[in-house]
């Protein structure tokens, strides 16, 4: 749709790799946000309306806070979480409304990783794009894909 | 919390059939709203990240549309539903911002019948009361009862 973002990439790393580098805090901080920004997270509960926090530090003090809520789980193939809600289902005022839809494939030896960003409006989708949408997440899931290669 | 609105009532009707009252449209529709105002049930799929859609008409020719999501469902017991998203978990912008639970639980012989509506921020939590949320939801609660009575 008009009001989506959307990243399909075919990652060097095998489908579990890239789930445990996503599900597991302390791998998603190694790979969240392009360096040399950081990542703190603040809250990961992997289940259907569990806070998903992730608070993110630049090198000259820039800050980016990110609440949310996991919405859907489907273990080793698909994610989605929002903006628009944090933990037990509550309603957010977020800075940029969002939902996420995560999904990994197995193809050619290696996985399918899909990024499907939803929005509530066109507007609201340039803006993300203004923003830097795909200069963020393209060397993010460099990052992740780094990261799920390195797991033995 | 600050930024919720409560109902408790007890209820003269047996928890199941309240249970179908609430999760079949065309019952939904006899009570969702006070008389002689009408409801039009546009979207019912009643399972996490389904479209709950709901028009609203009254006899002077004021309408309120109110798109919305499922959350949750626990058959007999709990309903969550939001205005934050609409099916497929795709976000929205609601002219009012809330979730809520709707929890039954079996008592002295009839149904506690809980509405627990949470707001992103107090403003919005006052200005829902100002609206008329207890005025609206109490003489629903009371249809939604006498529906429910009806129920073999």
């Amino acid at each position: 749709m008009q009001t989506d973002l959307v990243i399909s990439r075919l990652l060097n790393a095998p489908r579990a790799a890239l789930w445990r580098a996503w599900t597991e805090p302390a791998l998603l901080a190694e790979w969240w946000c392009p360096k040399p920004w950081t990542t703190q997270v603040k809250a990961f509960e992997l289940r259907p309306g569990g806070d998903f926090h992730t608070f993110m530090q630049g090198p000259d003090g820039g800050t980016s806070d990110n609440p949310g809520s996991f919405l859907e789980i489907v273990p080793g193939a698909r994610l989605v979480f929002t903006s628009q809600l944090t933990g037990g289902w509550r309603p957010a005022t977020p800075w940029m409304a969002f939902t996420a839809v995560i999904s990994l494939a197995d193809e050619l030896g290696g996985t399918r990783y899909v990024a499907t960003v939803m929005h509530p409006d066109e507007a609201t989708r340039a803006r993300h794009e203004e923003l830097g949408f795909f200069e963020g997440l393209e060397p993010a899931i460099d990052q992740l894909e780094a990261t799920a290669r390195q797991i033995p």
